[in-house]
């Protein structure tokens, strides 16, 4: 008997006939003699009418009453999912992330979880019992509704495994795992077998889209070994664990591209003390996620600062800059028509040549490097986003990722 | 400056514009100096959107999972709520039902009040803000989440109005008021301008729809004084309070009509003692609502038992009635051609005559008594259910209450 987390992701849950497939597999875990806490996500789209439905009562709804309205998403799917099992003759109870004891810091929309009590869970699930909890939310010591912010779900799971030490925790997703490459970009891309924590990290903030850094980094720190495999078909997926020494054999893991970025250019910015702590405090105080910055100084003693937003903060950087601007002097510019490409792979601590080659894949369909940033793991590029695919099916046959 | 509770139903936050109709509403209220609770339901639909959906992965939902999900109908709308009058620049808060601490017993989707703490809301309130409390939910001590049944949004109103010592509790609805019959069959129906208790808890009793019993009852019991009105207009309503000497001079405050009623006759049973007892525990044990029983002793030492259910709950007095039967002998049989009329008025304490007259009144019209049930201040009877309607217009005019 193994005690066993599953999560199930929006899609995966998505009508009322998904919910009895997830039940069905459920069941199928259980009959084999499995301890089972279930962690759903809420139905897929359902987040989304809610904030519109936000919106049209207010134009900046508040992040607490947010918050309060985002909860009742995994809160159908909770009971909804706990019904079915109970369909199938399958004792199953529904928690609440309140009552999972998920507790949390007051950052609403994107809380941190502190603590998990257990206790009750544990009991239930002694008990013989399903455990349903509802991804992505949590309660502070207040007794507020937080939510986890993007990927929250995930972060349930992992962390829920943690805490009651479960065996394995497996990710239940629309795809099938992690590939070396998009599958819908380049056709040759390979499911991966397993991957490292490192790896996984990179690819996760690199637009894999699999997962959010945030529950592989909670992973890492604790330990918890999951798979990431899809709720559509009974295929093995993509174990993610820690590194092992075997997996440096292979230089490069993966290829990522992530076309939900911008450029942003701050230009003619005085060359002293102060200047880049000024501009980036001002977008660390918004919460904006900054990456590949560098800087170049320029003419006269005025320097260039340039780095890369995530697409969708792009309006909040916009807000977020123009104070500084008045105090350090300069200007900001956007550049949307750019996609940020990376490869991958705890290799490349051993192995040089791996930027070289790169380069090179790129420099043959014609893909001019904007700016590079480098870590010992990885190297991204920002290049046009009209030359990504092509760059990415490049680089993909360049490292030979096609072959196992 | 006066502590005021407000409950919108569900089809005045209805959808998004009626949120905002609402939102509207409370400002004016707060506006005028008042402290402001606001008790919303669930939009007009929504309770019978999620019950398809468990009916779709259950054929038998469980009562804890369904609380679980019904839940989720007034989490929405008390965000959106508190979003709406955010935009309108009023500091609001929504409080969910275990937010506001409302305890409850155990009895999911029936669950009773046991006890309210405020503490949490009295600061928000002191605080300046618009308190908006989910109506219908509350949490038992384990922190399940609990259902107050039909009507609970109102009874949350009221035990919260009790709770905080509000001077008035508007009860806001898709009527202007409790008349003295239903407007849609007779047409110089007239709205009260007041109500006793007493009064109102007989129509509530009697299928007048406007309110529940139980809301009524509590409001009784701490004395709550409350107004029914329409949130679609600015009409005065009626308000519900304790019986005062001049509400005697009118003998009939009103005239209700409940077609959904089932007439039950259990025939040949044995006339002994312990038989009604065994045929109304069974009922009871199964929740099912008995009114109007009369027994009479029909031929060879054998008696027939003939009451109402409600209608919904006739395929639960089936079940319920089978083994009792098998102990005691005799038939059930099942008539849903009924309905029962009754007329109510305090003033019948103090006056003869209104049975002879309100039988009159329905020998006029054709209408033969099948049963026939009296209290202190209402007389009930059922008739058949293709002559109520003309019945209800018979008695309104035979009592004169198209009058003030």
């Amino acid at each position: 008997m193994a005690r066993i987390v599953q999560k199930y992701g929006g899609t995966s849950v998505g009508d009322v006939d998904r919910i009895k497939n997830v039940a069905n597999r459920v069941k199928v875990t259980r009959d084999a003699g499995h301890e089972v806490v279930v962690v759903v996500s809420a139905r897929a789209g359902v987040t989304n009418e809610l904030i519109a439905k936000a919106k049209a009562v207010c134009a900046l709804p508040s992040e607490r009453e947010m918050d309060q309205l985002l909860a009742i998403g995994e809160q159908e799917t909770i009971a909804l999912t706990a019904m079915a099992l109970h369909g199938l003759g399958v004792p199953a109870v529904s928690y609440t992330g309140a009552q999972a004891g998920i507790f949390t810091d007051k950052v609403h929309t994107k809380a941190k979880i502190r603590t998990i009590d257990a206790k009750p869970l544990e009991k239930d699930l002694s008990a013989g019992n399903v455990i349903i909890v509802a991804g992505f939310q949590g309660i502070d010591d207040d007794g507020q509704v937080t939510t986890l912010g993007r990927g929250g779900s995930d972060l349930t799971a992992i962390a829920l495994a943690a805490a009651i030490k479960a065996d394995k925790c497996e990710i239940y997703t629309d795809v099938d795992g992690v590939y070396t490459a998009d599958p819908r970009v380049v056709k040759d891309a390979r499911k991966l077998e397993e991957i490292s924590y490192d790896e996984m990290l990179e690819l996760a903030s690199l637009g894999s889209k699999v997962m959010q850094t945030r529950s592989v980094e909670f992973a890492a720190k604790y330990g918890v070994v999951f798979e990431v495999r899809s709720s559509f078909n009974q295929n093995p997926g993509t174990i993610v664990k820690q590194e092992v020494a075997y997996m440096e054999k292979v230089v490069v893991r993966g290829v990522a591209v992530d076309k939900d970025q911008a450029k942003v250019v701050v230009s003619n910015v005085a060359d002293k003390p102060g200047t880049a702590a000024r501009v980036f405090r001002a977008l660390a105080d918004a919460n904006i996620n900054v990456d590949m910055i560098v800087q170049n100084v320029g003419r006269g003693g005025l320097a260039n600062l340039t780095f890369t937003v995530p697409l969708s903060e792009k309006d909040k950087a916009v807000h977020a800059l123009a104070p500084a601007l008045k105090d350090v002097g300069g200007e900001a510019s956007f550049d949307e028509k750019i996609a940020k490409l990376s490869v991958v792979g705890v290799g490349m601590r051993t192995h040089s040549g791996v930027a070289a080659a790169l380069f090179d894949a790129l420099a043959k369909v014609g893909a001019n490097l904007e700016l590079i940033s480098t870590s010992e793991i990885k190297i991204s590029v920002v290049i046009s986003k009209d030359k990504a695919d092509e760059a990415a099916r490049a680089v993909h046959a360049a490292f030979g990722l096609e072959q196992a």
